[in-house]
C-alpha cells in the first residue's frame, strides 16, 4: 500500500462542479500541509442532506472542483510532526468539525466557530467523499475507535448524532418526564429523537408529513405522531398534550411552515431548539410568546459530545446503526447520490458507502 | 382611622372607563374575600407603562371600571383568617405578580403563570393605585419591609427592578467581563442597567433615540451609549464591539425595529432577551442566526428575585430610588399620569405618589 | 363507612413506645385540626429504614405513643376548608415530605427544610402506618393519582424514588455516558440504581456485601458489580474504570467504609453525591482530594421530582414496582416489621402492607 | 540584548536547593524544546504561598536544582514553530496552569488536570522566578498583554485570583444577595473577597485571627470582620446572619480548624468552597450535615477565567493591584523571600518583583 502510494499518488473522489454537477474521478492524494495534519484512508463515509444542499447551490463558499462530504471513518495513514494523539494505523472518526482547540471559541467548547476551523470539510477544503482525506487540527479533530468498531455506526457519529443531540436535545434541555415534540422525522430529527430518549422524556410526539417515516419514528421509539399534511399539526399536538404544549419542541427541518408549527405547541416555560438549517427569515410571534416564558435556541453542531456518543454508543444505550437505510460501495456513489436524493420515493434515511477497496 | 373605616368605607381610586378615559373618583373600601387575602393601605405607589397601554385600550381583558395600578407598598390594614406570615400594622411590599406558591407553576418558579394569580392586579381585579388595595394570596404576593424602608426605594421593586433583573439580566446570563448591549433607556431598559451591574459585565452599551435618557444612562453605570436616531444602531455597536458583537442583547422596547437591533448585534454564542412588550410579530433572521448558537428568551416578570433584591437593596449595593424622577401626593394621580405620559418631554423616569392621607 | 367513622372514631395503627417497642394497637381517628390538612384513608404503606433507626432509638424528636410511617397511599376522607386542590374520593399520593409552598425554603424547592413542615409524618406528627392518616398542607404534600393507578408502583414514589433520584442521582448530576459507581445495593442504592438510568450512563457499577442483592442489582441494570466484603472494593473498582475512577459515586448506606469508597473511587472533577443517612463524623482525604475539582453533596429528599416521577411511571419508562419483595395486609403489619428487620437473610426489599378493610 | 543572548546565554534564577535552602544564582538561559513552547523575558514576577510551602519540604515532586516561581508577566523572547497565536516582542501574561488544550481534561476546561501540564511551573519544571522561563504549550498557557498594560495588576491574574474566583467564589456559587463567609484573610483570601463582589453578595464576613489582616479585608470590601482568635468564630457568625448561617463558606486556609468553622457556618443549602491546601484529613460533620443539602468543593485552580478577568480589570472593575503590598528588583528576591515569609510581621500580602534589567 505505501508502496502504491509513493508511485500513483492518485485516488477518486466525488468532485462538485457547480450547481448541480458531481462526479466521481480522479485527483491527486492529498499530503501533508501543516504539521497538525493527518491524512485518513477512509473506509466508510455517508451523504449529509447538506451535501444536497450545496448540489443545489444554496451554499455560497464552495467553489467548483471540491471534493464533497464530510462524516466517516477511516485509518490513519500519515501524520504531521505535531500530531500526539494518534499512530499510523490507529482507526478513527472524521468529527465534521474541524477544531483547533486553541482558540477562544474552541476554549468555549464552540467548535463550530474554531477561528480556523468549524465546518469547512467538504465545503471550504476537500472532504470526505473520496478515498483519502487531510484532517486539518488531528488531534482535535478526530477520535480513536477501538480496531473492532462498527463502522457503520460510527459512521453516524461524525454528524448527524451529534446534531440532533446537541442542536435538538441539550438545546432543548429534555429532561426525564418531559413531554417533547419533534418537528420532521428526517434523519436529523430521528437522531434527535434517538438522543432525545437518552434522557427519558415522557412522550414524544413526532410530526411529519410521510407517513412512512412516521412509521420508523414509532418503531424508534415515538410514543405519539402527527401527520401535518392536513395543515392541523398544531390542533392535532395540542390534544395530545391536554391542551397544554410540549415541554421541548425541535424544529428539525428549516423552513418557515415547521418553524411556525414549533412556536405554536410550545407550553409556557418551553424550550423551542431549533436544529433546521434556514435559507429565509421567519414570523416569529413575539405579540403571544413574549410573556410565555420562552427559551428559543440555534446551534451549529460543536461537536463537543462525540466522546460521550462513543461511551454511549460503546455500552450498548444506543443503537446509531439504526438511521442506516441503504448500503453501497464507495465507487457506487452518483447512484447512492440519486437514492439519497429521493430519499421519501427510496424510503431512504442516511445511506453507506464502504471503501472496499481500503484494507 | 378604623372609626372612619367603619361609617364609610369609601375610598379614593384611579379608575378606567374605557380607553383614554380615567377619573380619580369614591369607590368602596375593598373587602376580605378569601380566608388568604390581605387589605392593604397604600402609602406609595407608582405608575407602569403597562398602564398606559391599558389606556390606550391595547389589553383586551381589562374592563370599566378597574382600578389601576400593580406596584406599591403599603401597611397591612386587615387579614384574612388563612394568612399566617403577616400581622396587622405590618409594612408590606406588594409584588406586581399574585402567587398561589402552590400551583404547578409557583411550584416551578414560573409565578407569573400562576394558574389562579399571575399579572391581575389592576388588570383582572382592582389595583393599587388607591387608598386601599385587596391583595389575594398574601402569604405569597406580599413581602415585608422593616418598618424605617425607604419607601421609594421599595416601590421600585414591586415590578421594574423584578422585571430588569429576570427577563433581562438574568435570562440574557450576564456574567462578570461579558460586553451587554440594551436597546432601550426608558425605565424597564434602565433598571435591567442598574441589575446588571450586579454581575459586573465589562461594558454595557446603551442604544437609544433620546439623547436625555441616554445621558442617564450613562450617570446610572452605562461604559458606552449609542443614539439609534440616525438608522445605524448596529453599525455602531458593532464598532464599539471591536466587531465581535455583544454577548447579552437585551430588547427594553417592544417594537420590530428594537427587536432588529438585538438581533443584528449578538455574537456568536450570545443571548438575546426580550423585556419588551409585543403587539406583532417580529421577522428573526433564523437564515442567518441558525448556526450562531444564540438563545433567545422571553419573560413575563416572576418576582422570584423580590428577597434577594429587598436584600441588595438594604445591603447597599443598589440604588433603587434613582429611577424615581418625580413624586406627587397621590391626590394629584392624574396630573402624575399626564407627566409620566409625556416621559420623554418631562425627562420622566418613574413617578411616584405618596398617599399623604395614610398613618 | 361514614357512619362507622361518626360512631366508633377509632382505627388500628402501629405505634411506638419507646426503644425496641412497637404496637398494632386502637387509636383515635385523626381529626381536621387546620384548615390546610386532610384526612387520607390509607389503602397501602410501607416501612422505610428510618423506621427501624426509629425503633433502635437513633432518632431523638420521637415520643412514645407516636403513630409510625411516612409513606403510603390512600383516599380522601375530608378535608380541610382551605384545600382547593383535592376533592372527598380522591385516589391521593403521600409525600414523605411537607411543605407548605409559601415559607422561603418551600418557595426555593427546598421543601425538606420547610418551616412548619420537612420530615414530620412518623416522626413528629402522625404517620401513615394506620387506617387513617392526617396529612398537614395537604395542596402540597398529597399528589393526584389516577384513580386506576398501580398502588404498589405510586406507594415506591412516597420517599425511596425520590431520595435515590434528587439525593443520589440529581445531586450527582449523572449524564449520559457517565460511569457510576453506587455503594450500598439496599433499597435507596437500588432506587439510585434505577433512577440512574433515567441518563443513560454508560456503566454502572454496585457495590455490596451480599451477593443476593448484588444480583438483585445486575438484574435492575447494573452493568457492573463488586462484592466489598474482601475490603478490596477500592481496587476491584477502579480496575473496571481503568483506573480513571468514576464520575459519579453515590453513597448509599450511611457509614464510614462506605463514605471511604466513595471518596476514593472518584475520578478528578466528579461528585460524590452522599445519600445514606449518618450517625457519626467521617474522615473526609481533603489531603488528597483539595486539588481534585469534586462536588461532594448531601440532601435529605426534597420531593420535588414527585411529579416528575408520576410521569415517568405513567409513560412506562420506569417500573417502581420492582423495589416490592414481600406483601402483607395492614394487619399483619407485625410480622412485617419483622421481615423487613431481617432484610438480608429475608431478601426483603420493600415490603407493601394493603389496607384490605379499605374499600 | 539579542547579542549578549548570544554569546552569554546565562541568567540569574532563584533555585531551590533542598528543604529550606534557596539562592539567587546563575543557570543557563532557558531554550526551546518543543514546537508550542515560547521563551519569555519575565519583566515581573511575584511569590506564593505555595512556593514556602515547596521550601519547607512539603511538596515531594520538587527536586534540588528547581527554579521556582509560577506567576509573572514578560516578553516572548522566542517561539517554536508550531506557536501560532504570539510574536516575539509580544507583552504576555504567565498562567500559573500549562495547558495543551487538546487533551480530554483541557477539552472539558479543567486545565489544572491536563495530561501533559496542569501545575508544573516552577515544580515539575523550571519556573519564573528568573530573568527568563520556558513555557510549553504556549499558545494555550499564555495570555496577550496590551503594550501598556499595568504589570502588577497583571502579575496577580496568574493565580491569585484565578483561585480566589474559581475555587472559592465560582465554585460556592456566590450570587446576588448572598451571606458570604471567608475563613483566612491571606492573599488567597483577599482575592476570593475582591471577586466575591463581582457578583454582589448582601454580606460578607472574613474571619482571620490577624486584625491587620482584618482591617484591609475591611477595607477591601468586607462587610463584617470576626477575630476567631477567641475560638468562637462559628458563634459570632452565627449571631453576624441571625443564627441562620452563610449561604456560602469560602475555606481558605488549608487547616483542620478553618474547615471546622466553615462546615459550622454553613445555612442549609449552602455551599462550602474549599481553596486551602491541606495536608491532612478533616473530620467532615456528615452526622449533622447528611439532611442540609449542603455542596462542598474542592478545585486546583483551572485559569479558565483569565481570559475574563483581563477584561474585568482592563473594564475598571476590579483592581488587582490592590493585593500588592510590597515591591522588590528581581535582584532582591532573596529578601523578598524574607518579607514573605514573615507576612504578618511585615503585614505583607503580594509581594511583586520587577526585573529591571528587562527592557
Amino acid at each position: 500500500m505505501s508502496n502504491s502510494k509513493e508511485t500513483k499518488a492518485k485516488m477518486k473522489a466525488l468532485v462538485y462542479h457547480g450547481p448541480g454537477k458531481r462526479a466521481w474521478e480522479d485527483r491527486p492524494k492529498p499530503k501533508i500541509m501543516e504539521a497538525t495534519d493527518a491524512i485518513v484512508r477512509i473506509t466508510m463515509t455517508t451523504i449529509c442532506g447538506t451535501d444536497l444542499h450545496i448540489l443545489k447551490g444554496d451554499l455560497p463558499a464552495i467553489t467548483d472542483g471540491r471534493i464533497l462530504g464530510h462524516e466517516g471513518v477511516g485509518v490513519i495513514e500519515e501524520l504531521g510532526k505535531n500530531v500526539h494523539g494518534f499512530h499510523k494505523g490507529d482507526k478513527v472518526l472524521i468529527s465534521c468539525i474541524t477544531s483547533c482547540g486553541l482558540c477562544s471559541f474552541c476554549r468555549k467548547g464552540m467548535y463550530s466557530h474554531c477561528r480556523i476551523g468549524g465546518w469547512i470539510l467538504g465545503y471550504q477544503i476537500d472532504g470526505t467523499q473520496a478515498e483519502y482525506v487531510r484532517i486539518p487540527c488531528a488531534d482535535t479533530s478526530l477520535y480513536a475507535l477501538p480496531a473492532d468498531a462498527d463502522e457503520e455506526a460510527a459512521t453516524m457519529l461524525s454528524d448527524i448524532f451529534p446534531t440532533g443531540l446537541e442542536c435538538g436535545v441539550m438545546n432543548g434541555q429534555v429532561k426525564p418526564g418531559d413531554f417533547v415534540g419533534i418537528v420532521g422525522a428526517g434523519p436529523v430529527g430521528l437522531a434527535a429523537l434517538l438522543t432525545a430518549q437518552l434522557y427519558s422524556p415522557a412522550e414524544i410526539v413526532m410530526v411529519d408529513i410521510d407517513d412512512n417515516r412516521l412509521e420508523v419514528a414509532r418503531s424508534f421509539g415515538a410514543t405519539k405522531v402527527v401527520n401535518s399534511s392536513d395543515g392541523k399539526a398544531v390542533e392535532h399536538t395540542m390534544a395530545l398534550t391536554g391542551d397544554a404544549g410540549v415541554d421541548v419542541a425541535i424544529e428539525a427541518v428549516g423552513i418557515g411552515a415547521t418553524f411556525d408549527i414549533s412556536q405554536s405547541i410550545i407550553a409556557p416555560g418551553g424550550r423551542i431548539a431549533n436544529v433546521g438549517v434556514h435559507g429565509k427569515p421567519v414570523e416569529f410571534h413575539i405579540e403571544r410568546l413574549w410573556s410565555q416564558n420562552i427559551t428559543l435556541t440555534t446551534r451549529l453542531v460543536d461537536t463537543v459530545t462525540t466522546p460521550m456518543l462513543l461511551r454511549i454508543v460503546q455500552s450498548g444505550r444506543l443503537d446509531a446503526k439504526k438511521l442506516v437505510s441503504h448500503r453501497f460501495d464507495l465507487s457506487e456513489i452518483m447512484k447512492a447520490y440519486d437514492t439519497f436524493g429521493n430519499a421519501a420515493k427510496e424510503r431512504a434515511l442516511k445511506v453507506v458507502l464502504k471503501n472496499s477497496s481500503a484494507s
